[in-house]
Order: structure tokens, then C-alpha cells, then sequence
């Protein structure tokens, strides 16, 4: 019965109605989700293309796909205005950690206490809740990465990689004071005017195909597409190349480990310009695969090799987990594969982990206060739905399930490169964050819109690639069904 | 009796217990909240303290004061871990806008299509709910300011001034290609290597003394204290003098309009000064009062000749509501006192309104979509809290009561400042959104925490002022009881 879970879920819109008591967990969830796809109309349906015209009215809103029904919409499949049900792959750019309406985070506010929590809403660098050192330890120090010790709480990726960048920025400034936390007055009154010494010149160096946000800081490390950049003001930073690799990797293991080794000789040459030129590189950002700019990834040895220069010249390194953290991986942070010797000095976080923040080591502890600072600093009640989501992945293994779905999806897709050597090439990733390239945009947008119409969708990222985000949840059946149908969109190309 | 709130409150904690069931909106709240201040211990108290502690192992933790018991916090009055109860003069910054626990927003998320909307946070830029559209309107539209049609959902003050400052430099880019909006090869090249064209040298001019955030847009133009700025890069923007005005204000109306006269003169010569330098101004950001800068307020005439100003030399007048906005002014937006000839350009809001966001003139609608983009884009569960918001507001005449209440405190203020010359001086404001200035930094330190520890949460800002942002629901016995605390702590300095 296609649509079990959806009508019954349509039925019970009250609080105490049977479809919440009689939630169990992933199970359930698993059991009331619809059995397939089910597209009935073309896509965007007519509710969504009246509805586009509405939104369009008051914004630029030409980047909407869908307009959804969030009511309908369960565990991994999405449910959109004209009643359409998609298999998710995509999850709100990969910001969905156990799929829609899971009963434990419908649940968590019907406990007044988080229901309180969510109404008032503290400025938590000021007037934190009484349980909110404990939350910290509780939620999002239990799965710090290890050796990261401090958390700050923000609200988005790019926020997150701001006050990461501003942190490293302190750090690096106190060094060269010699651990000196006072400013002199010179800084005092250069900084009123935007001027150095108080506004140094101070840079961070990001990579060729990064994505790190689109606030100011933020938008000057990002280098994975034009239209995120254009017409906007951007600090001197410096950009060194990613390992672009061939594929299959263990065909082209010299020729790979030569773009580890020529990148890391370029990042090494880039510190050493800007240093030079009196901009020095306070630090260095990098996701553990370059997610928005086309799935890029890169071995442990470079990873090793890029920790190391940064030991050597000085330079904070910031691991730029918004994307990759929260288990997609197969881990739950990516950088766990890596190995490194020991461990970064800043880990961002966002999406999946439903809050912005940052992990840091001791040492990056910004000495004054008021300095890494906003008004909310983060908002509790996206600790508390956490807090849920991570007893969900623990008491599911959905870590475990990532890689064994994982697995299916990676087998299936290096079938069809197989069978479709002209469409797809460069499978890649790790768990289900995984992607694999077509020949050229307008085939991977093409791609891309069948899959729609065809039950799935799906995300595209960098020139050509397109990338599998699925929800935790995702299994194996799912993964069968996703690659069915990416079989039969190929076949229509 | 002092406790009746709380303890009533305290013995209730299930879904459908009686202090639910029994609220009747703001009349209950001010029944059960407690009647007046008491401050147990010293403040902060010994949980406090050992919290403190805690927290601080984690992260820079000096700004923090109190923490919160918001289970017992009530309407007008703050909890802290201690037991002990202030009245908030302060209220999370200036963000909390009717008060803790109030019922109707208690009672939103039991609404379980409201449920669903916060557990299923959408990328609002791809895959917005069904009801998105008109939820914008019902909601923010509604409180629109005049002549501002088009609105941005974002997640905090900081990122809503940025993207608005993103939003005024694709306008003003757009009028320099004389409306087209394709761009050259060559600025799509050099924007990925962040220079110009493509990364164009473009600028904001904001005011000495102004506060629009702390990432590195918002922080270039930024100009109240050193403290948020050291050791930040920054942006070679113009800053220009925001009048300083002599009060009272009857009696030193030539001095000050002499004051608006060299500052907006100043203004149309920085404007000149760095189109010369080819860093032209795109836009003017200012604040309706200087908030965390010192409250600083500015005539009407001058908000008029700098909107004149900007037209003149075609920057768009960005005006920065984040702390003025919904209602502590007296009116919903604070710039409704200046009578502008026609609406600003962009007008940005959070806090009180508890979601980021934008209102813009639809010329200034961006050409291309995914450039005023995040992976959220604001949050619709803020959203939904917003709309009771409004509802609670406009049912009891809030905006209203702000004026009434506000003459209250202000007359009270006036009187203290005769009485207590030395320490008071320069009230000024409009609704309750009004502070004063004491002598210097350590004595306002001083008086804010002696009112604290006799029971009033109060707020500083600038050099030496303090500040009044309590919640709308403060009414005139709330002024009295804030003023005899005052009243009593200034007789202790």
C-alpha cells in the first residue's frame, strides 16, 4: 500500500491522537514511511508553480525546487504541494539528520521544560538557563572530536566559520604579542577606523573548490562558484589548489599521490608569500570533502601533510565539518579518517547537528570576553532536538548504517558506471556521502530534473557532479530504490 | 504575596495542568508574575557562581552574569539560578518582547502542524513549506514598514546586515552596468581570486558609534567600542559623525541642529571622498538610535537630510532596526518618527521580531537567484512565535502601552536627574526604548550592579550610559517599581 504512512499521518492532526502515541522510533517511522515513490503530476506540480509565483512576488525565489508538505513528509520521503512523494537524497541541502517527522523530536516538546526553553529564549553569553553547562557536556561534548575540549554555539555554517575565523585571528595576534593579552593604544584607536595595527592585515587560507558560507569573512574563503562572489567586496586572502583525483583511485595511486604532494607544496609557498607580503595566514580552512563545490576529496597523507605545515609555519587549521559532520561519513566526524598525528585546532559544525558552532583546543580560548559574542549566541532549543537526534543515531546505529547503506549505494553506482561510461565517472565518497561526476552541466542538470520526475531527488554540486545526502536513516531498501531509479533516468538521457 | 507566580508555577510542570489551561493571555501573566523584586543572596549567588565555573572550562564565559531559572521565570520578572527574582530592565538584550513564559506562546507548538514546521526545518531557499508564502505575509508582511514590499528571512542581526549590505551592492553594481545584469569573463575570473571587478572595491558607510554586528561585513562598519573590533581584519569603509546632542533638547535646539547640520555635511563630503578613492559608498547604514554604542538619537531633520543625501549621490539608506524594532519606541518601527519623504531603501530587523530579516523596495530585488542564499534562510518556527507575537501586541495595545509606560519612566528619570545631578544626566529617548548618562564607566559599572543586587536587571551601553529595554508588557507599576530602585541605588553611590 503506497501511501499507508502518509494517510494516516493526514488523519491525526491532534496532540493526542494515536499516530503520536503509537510512535516506536526508527521502526515506525520505517513502517509508516510510503513504500516508494510516487509522482502524479508533472514537477513542479501546478500547487507549486502558483505557489512560486506568490513567494516571487515578495523575493528572488528562483533557486525553489518544491514548495512541500511538511505534514505529510516522513522519514526519507518528502512529500511536495501537488502530492507527489519523493525518495529524499537531498534533505534540505543535507541538513536533515533522521529523516521527516521522527517521533522522538515530535515528542520533545510536549516536556514543558523544553517547551520553556524554546519560548525563552536566553542571550546565552549573558543569562544562560541554569542546565545549560550540563546540556553542553551532555549533547554536544559527547561527541566532541577528539582533544577539543571548548564549544561555542552559534546558528549557522557560515556564522560558525566567522567567529572560527575571528577566534584563530586572537590566537594568532596573542602569539605574536608574546602571549600578551593587552592592546596598545595604537590598536585601540587604528581599529575605530578599520586600520592596522588594530585591524591587521591577517588572512586565512582556503582552498580551489571550497565552500565555507556567503557572509563577508566567510564569502572571502569560499572559492567553489562566480555567482556566490560577484559584486561582493573581498578581503586579500590567499587560495591554494585541491587534489583533483582520478578515478579509479587505486588505478592512478602515483598520479594521485603527486596532486597530494604538488597542492601541499603550493600551500606551503602561499604561507610563505603572504607572510612576506604582511598578510600573514592565521589559518587554514578545508572540509574533509569539498561538498558545494563538487565532492572533491582528498587522502589521509594529504590531510597529514597539510597539519604538518600548518604546525611548521605557525597556522591554525580549521576543519570544516558543516557538510560532513553528524555521521554522513560513516563517522561521525570525517576528519576521523584522516588519522592525523594529533588533533586540528578548530572543528566547524552545522546543518545535520541542527545548531551552528565550533569545537576548539584550550589554547584558542579568546582571552577577553565580548569578543566571540552576539546577542543569542545559538538557541537551546536546537540543543534539545540534538540531544534526541544523537540518542536516535546511538540506539539505531545509524553511523554503522551509513556505511552499510553506504556500501550498496557506492556498489550500485560503480554498476553504472559501468553500463553508462558517457554519464557517470568519479564515483566517490565516503558512508552515503557519496557523488560521482556526468559529462557536463547541462547532462547533470538534465540528470538531475528526471530523477525528479522520476520519484528522487537529488542534489547537484561543482560543474558536473551530483551528490547523494540521504538522511542517516536511509537503508538499504531505500538505496535500491534510489538506484533503480537513477538507472532508469540514465537510460532516458 | 510575593511568590505567587512562581510557586504556582513550579508545582505545574505537566502539558495539561491548570497553569496552562488558566492563562488568559496578558492579564494572567501580570497576575502571576511576582509583585516585586527579591534578591536573596549576593548576586551572582552561589549556583550561579559554580555554574559559572563550569561553563567557563568550556568557553569563554566572562560576559556571562546570571543564569537563568526560565522555568520560574514569569511576564516582567527574571528567576536566576539562586532563587532569586529581578525585574528585567534588560530582557536578553533587548530580544525578549513580551516576556517570559507567556501562555500563547506556551501554547504554539501544541498545535501540531506548528509541531511539524519546527521539527521540519526546511532549506526555506529550495524546498519552503506550502503555507511559506503566506506566512510571510500574515506574519512579516504585515508589519512591513511603508513602501518596503520584498522581505529576507535570516537567522540573526549580524547576518541580516550583511546580506542586506549584499543585497545594496548587487543594486549598485547593476545601475553601474547600466541595468544589465549579465557579468563580463572578467569579473567572473577575478571575483574567484577575490579582486576586483568581480570582487569590486565597494563600501558601506556607517557612524561613529554605531553597532551592526560582529562578522566581518557587519563588523567593518561597526564602530562603537574596540572591544568587538581588535585583531579583525576590516574593510576600508567610511565612518562619519552621528550628531552628539546637549540636553535637554528645548534647550539647546540651534547648538544641535548646528550638531546634525556638521555631521550630515560630513557625510556628503565622505561620500565624495571615497568615490574619488574608487571605493564608492553603495550604502548608508544607520541606526534610528544608537544602540550599543551609547543610545545616541538623532532629529528627524537629520534622518531626512541624510536620506536626501544618499539620493543625491545614489547609495541606498539602509536603516538598521535590529534593537528599535517592534514597538519600544512606540511605534513598530522607530523610523516612522523621522516622516521621511519617501520609504528608506532596506530595513533590517531581529531580536524582538526573533527572526532575522529584511524588508527592501523591490528595485532592489537581487538579479539572479542563490546570491542572498543560505542553507536555511531564517527559520519558520521563529516565525510562527512571531505571529503570537504580534497577535499578543495588537490584542493589548502594546505599542501603545510602550508610549505610556515610557512617559512614566521618563518623567521619573527627569526627576532623578534633578535630584541627583552628579550622577544622572542627558534622559533621552522614545517609549520605554530611553536611557541616561551617569558620570563615567566605573560609576555606571557600579550602578548597575548595585541595581542588580537590589533587584533590577538593567543594561549599559556606550562610555557611561545606561540603558532601559524592558519587554513590552512593562507597565506603568513596573516604571514605579523601577524607579524606586533606581531612586534607592543611586542614593547608595
Amino acid at each position: 500500500m503506497l501511501f499507508r504512512g502518509i494517510n494516516s499521518i493526514k488523519s491525526k492532526s491532534c496532540l493526542r491522537s494515536p499516530v503520536t502515541r503509537d510512535f516506536r522510533g526508527l521502526a515506525t517511522v520505517l513502517q509508516q514511511e510510503p513504500s516508494h515513490p510516487h509522482v502524479r503530476t508533472s514537477v513542479p506540480g501546478p500547487k507549486s508553480k502558483e505557489l512560486f509565483k506568490d513567494l516571487n512576488s515578495m523575493q528572488q525565489a528562483s533557486s525553489v525546487q518544491l514548495f512541500a508538505d511538511y505534514d505529510k513528509s516522513m522519514g526519507n520521503y518528502f512529500v511536495d504541494a501537488d502530492g507527489n512523494v519523493f525518495l529524499d537524497a537531498f534533505t534540505q541541502i543535507s541538513s536533515v539528520p533522521i529523516g521527516y517527522n521522527h517521533p522522538q523530536l515530535l515528542n520533545v516538546f510536549k516536556d514543558e521544560q523544553n517547551l520553556k526553553a524554546l519560548v525563552n529564549r536566553p542571550a546565552l553569553g549573558v543569562f544562560p538557563g541554569l542546565d545549560w553547562p550540563q546540556k553542553l557536556k551532555n549533547v554536544l561534548m559527547s561527541v566532541a572530536p577528539a582533544g577539543l575540549d571548548n564549544i561555542a554555539t552559534m546558528m549557522c555554517g557560515s556564522c560558525s566559520n566567522e567567529n572560527a575565523y575571528k577566534t584563530v585571528m586572537m590566537w594568532y595576534r596573542t602569539k605574536q604579542r608574546g602571549g600578551k593579552i593587552d592592546f596598545t593604544p595604537e590598536e585601540i584607536s587604528s581599529c575605530m577606523l578599520n586600520q592596522a595595527p588594530g585591524s591587521p592585515n591577517l588572512s586565512i587560507l582556503s582552498f580551489e573548490g571550497s565552500f565555507h558560507g556567503r557572509t563577508f569573512g566567510a564569502l572571502s574563503s569560499t572559492r567553489s562558484k562566480p555567482i556566490h562572489k560577484l559584486d561582493c567586496p573581498a578581503f586579500d586572502w590567499p587560495v591554494a589548489p585541491f587534489p583533483r583525483y582520478k578515478y579509479p583511485l587505486d588505478q592512478f595511486q602515483r598520479e594521485n599521490a603527486q596532486e597530494d604532494k604538488r597542492c601541499l607544496e603550493q600551500v606551503a609557498d602561499i604561507i610563505d608569500k603572504y607572510e612576506k607580503k604582511n598578510n600573514p595566514v592565521a589559518g587554514v580552512i578545508v572540509e574533509p570533502i569539498q561538498s558545494e563545490g563538487g565532492d572533491h576529496e582528498a587522502s589521509p597523507a594529504f590531510f597529514q601533510g597539510l597539519q604538518k605545515i600548518c604546525q611548521e609555519k605557525g597556522s591554525a587549521l580549521i576543519i570544516d565539518e558543516v557538510q560532513t559532520g553528524c555521521g554522513p561519513s560513516g563517522k561521525m566526524w570525517c576528519h576521523e579518517y584522516f588519522n592525523l598525528p594529533s588533533p586540528p585546532d578548530v572543528v566547524t559544525f552545522s546543518k545535520k547537528m541542527l545548531t551552528g558552532g565550533f569545537y576548539f583546543k584550550s589554547e584558542f580560548k579568546p582571552p577577553h570576553a565580548y569578543r566571540v559574542f552576539n546577542t543569542w549566541m545559538g538557541d537551546p532549543s536546537k540543543l534539545i532536538l540534538l540531544e534526541q537526534v544523537l540518542k536516535v543515531i546511538k540506539q539505531n546505529n545509524l553511523i554503522e548504517n551509513a556505511n552499510k547503506t553506504g556500501q550498496v549505494l557506492k556498489n550500485g553506482l560503480l554498476k553504472l558506471e559501468k553500463e553508462f561510461p558517457n554519464l557517470v565517472n568519479s564515483v566517490r565518497g565516503r558512508g552515503t556521502f557519496l557523488s560521482f561526476n556526468t559529462s557536463n552541466t547541462e547532462v547533470r542538470d538534465k540528470i538531475l530534473s528526471n530523477l525528479r520526475q522520476n520519484g528522487v531527488i537529488g542534489g547537484g554540486c561543482g560543474e558536473m557532479a551530483i551528490r547523494l545526502r540521504p538522511a542517516l536513516v536511509f537503508q538499504q531498501k531505500h538505496a535500491e530504490i534510489y538506484l533503480d531509479i537513477l538507472r532508469k533516468t540514465l537510460k532516458e538521457i
